[in-house]
């Protein structure tokens, strides 16, 4: 922690290469995954160096010419992507010494993850071999790297809009998942990096360099195994007092353990003292693929809280009791509000279904002007530490509201600036949507919310747990 | 739990009216709320008898003619729905006790529920008369009743196709959540009543006509309160010995106490006490709106289970690595397969990507053919009681492919013959879409899949809680 960040990580060339060759690629169309699914996927994302492809016979796939071996290829390649089976590493490896290649992924899996001895060994020679030349390897039996800003992706779908999220993963379905899951919510990302079995490079390499990368505010993890556990608990630690770190440790019950060897060859180890080690560095361990998009959105767009004090604001007296629950069971609290707030709330309610003390179960609030008339007494409220509005589109008076678009961006303006004003982070539950219009009026207000700074949930629920998550960061770095 | 239930239950009348009239409907257009909501929650789910509107001054309201005072109304009424303020109550009461109205339902809030010592009193004073007088009361401050084979409907969008399940909720926005949760996982209803402070009919009442209802088989109920505690243990453990009960009891902690007192005027009780009740009673206690939702896709699509072993199919090595923890923590158990399973399925599985042990994660199921011949010895091998086959949209190779729904429909074939075939149920998660085309992907396949008899969940995680519960109630019931 006393080492000074130096202006370029070490490992910057890994995340930059300039032509990419591709080993691998099904001369058949239509089998998207493989090699030929990150050939689309480069594409996509619009790649800006030459993409070769190697194929021991086809004269062309996609268009794009093919050279029968690595070592055909007249031009400079720095990263090769190995799609080939896995007896067909360890040449295809000497072909990228003499090319002078610096970097090799392997999507390849078929190694130690077999659990057969002679598949390990096989795994073994390839990073002795490796290491012998300088080349480094990320792999086996992983997706490899998404980098908007290298405009590298590892599967469709991903924007080539950077931002600050840094994630490291052991599995790159995972990953994919927590980007796709992420985006709509407004999570940009910096590097994601899929390592698989972790042969080579491993989640401590990553870790170390995302901790540097000056494009990297926060940092997401997904781990299943431990390997080279003080190397992996410096790297965790120094990430942890240096940035937002969260991490979902997978492994952590004795079905899930034995499916992580299979899975990434991993040894799980001991949940508690991996427990331990977190809490120590400050890192923040999350139990699912949604708690950890949650805890990025929160560390994202709520940065902070000034305590557990929740008011939570929105129609329905049923969710109301449900969400008083839910934050309460989640170590938040939901205070009544003062007399001299509920005089301010009283101007703007009426009597029927209503109660103003907190939550606030107001109908008056379909009307624009009761809107922020109900918000605004609520932020700026003595008591008060953040405010939970929570909503949902495809039912209920709303959904006969006309336009709804317009409605939204009037809303969204509002909480826009009673988040500014009050100096108290707003967010935003909307309950889940079950019509194809209420998904796409969803997705919309979602969108509007997180351009404008706001963070929103796809339920009360996880609002609270993810804010108490935060409450719970803030308390281990204090 | 000796007395045999009458062939129709003694408050059926209350679920039949033949003409209905209601009191409070706003004559502006566009305020969709209160009494004209029920106005066309009744024309769109296709009331069968006739709607008579009360207003002081409107000759007509929506082309309905209006009536200055209910006894205006030339022929009979059966049931009065109020949406005028508290204070016009008694008034309206008095002219239902006139005109010979069997049933009152109080859509009217702003009694007890206030905290106003006058306003309580005047709840009483109502409730006084109305017994008096002969006359049952719903509510006040609640929607009332969804009863499909009567055509009567608390909210737009309820279907009038009916189902066993039967639905007792303090709460209308949580009976309206549940049905629009359940109704795309397959669950149609016989009876759904929402009831608010429960000043004269009370949840005892009401779980009481469910367990003699020949058209329920399965209950679930949203409970703020305890009303007259040794009632209602009556009723609930009435009903959990006739009939697979679930019950959402919120006020669980002491902010959702606060809230309920608010919302319903209810007394939440102890949540120790009332978990007591629960395991006596055979009845399921659940914590959320979509647990409830959950245990009610269980218990009418996967009905028993043999045993906890579970085994997990779906392509993705990280899901499958996470499946396997939130299984063993749900207290499942995902057991390694014998080897003769692993046999069967070495011969339709390829080397990249693939675990045969369990959870199996397959890329060769993108393929009909070996998605039954990976499936089949699954739900066949002797280990394993429950199959639970996880898939997604919108991402990976399955989005590639053309005639997504000329596959979804093989897949589901397969699923329903291998259901029947082994005699153990199929369970199948599709994780969250987060794109229009594969919101309504999701859709297609869930409605294929239920209605081929196949429970479906949002995702592994809570599959995997909903088949615990299950086990749990098994187990109470023992």
């Amino acid at each position: 922690m006393t080492s000074t960040a130096p202006a370029v990580p070490a490992l910057d060339f890994v995340f930059h290469p300039r032509s990419i060759a591709i080993a691998g690629v099904s001369a058949r169309e239509g089998m998207g995954f493989g090699g030929g699914g990150f050939v689309t996927s480069l594409q996509e994302i619009g790649f800006q160096g030459p993409i070769y492809l190697i194929h021991p016979t086809a004269p062309a796939i996609r268009g794009l010419k093919c050279y029968a071996r690595l070592t055909d290829i007249p031009d400079q390649v720095d990263y090769v992507i190995s799609s080939v089976p896995a007896r067909h590493v360890a040449g295809l490896l000497e072909d990228c010494i003499t090319k002078g290649v610096r970097v090799l992924h392997l999507f390849t899996a078929g190694f130690t993850e077999t659990g057969d001895a002679e598949r390990a060994k096989m795994e073994q020679a390839v990073i002795a071999r490796a290491r012998q030349a300088g080349i480094r390897l990320i792999g086996p039996n992983c997706m490899g790297l998404y980098v908007p800003s290298a405009r590298l992706a590892m599967m469709q779908g991903q924007t080539a809009s950077p931002g600050p999220v840094g994630m490291v993963s052991q599995s790159g379905m995972n990953a994919g998942e927590f980007v796709r899951y992420a985006m709509p919510r407004g999570i940009r990302c910096s590097k994601v990096i899929s390592f698989g079995n972790g042969a080579d490079l491993k989640a401590a390499d990553f870790l170390d360099y995302l901790t540097d990368d000056p494009e990297t505010e926060i940092i997401v993890a997904y781990l299943e195994g431990i390997q080279d556990g003080p190397r992996l608990a410096r790297a965790v630690r120094r990430a942890g007092a240096a940035k937002p770190l969260a991490i979902l440790k997978s492994g952590r019950t004795e079905a899930g353990s034995r499916a992580a060897s299979s899975h990434t060859a991993s040894l799980a180890g001991s949940a508690k003292v991996f427990d331990a080690l977190c809490r120590q560095a400050g890192a923040l361990r999350v139990e699912s693929l949604e708690e950890l998009v949650d805890v990025a959105v929160t560390f994202r767009f709520v940065k902070h809280l000034g305590g557990p004090n929740v008011v939570v604001v929105g129609g329905g007296g049923g969710a109301s009791v449900l969400a008083a629950d839910d934050l309460d069971a989640a170590g938040l609290e939901v205070p009544p509000l003062l007399n001299e707030t509920q005089e301010a709330l009283a101007k703007v309610t009426q009597e029927a279904g209503t109660s103003i003390r907190n939550p606030i179960d107001s109908m008056n609030m379909w009307d624009d002007k009761n809107f922020e008339g109900t918000l605004l007494p609520c932020a700026t409220a003595p008591n008060i530490d953040v405010v939970l509005y929570h909503t949902s589109f495809g039912m209920g008076p709303g959904a006969r509201f006309a336009d709804p678009r317009g409605r939204m961006a009037r809303q969204t303006e509002s909480l826009r600036r009673i988040q500014e004003e009050s100096g108290k982070p707003i967010v935003v539950a909307i309950r889940a949507p079950t019509t194809d219009e209420a998904f796409q009026q969803t997705n919309e207000m979602q969108e509007m919310l997180w351009r404008n700074g706001i963070a929103v949930y796809p339920s009360i629920a996880r609002a609270g747990h993810a804010l108490a998550n935060l409450l719970r960061w803030q308390r281990m770095r204090q």
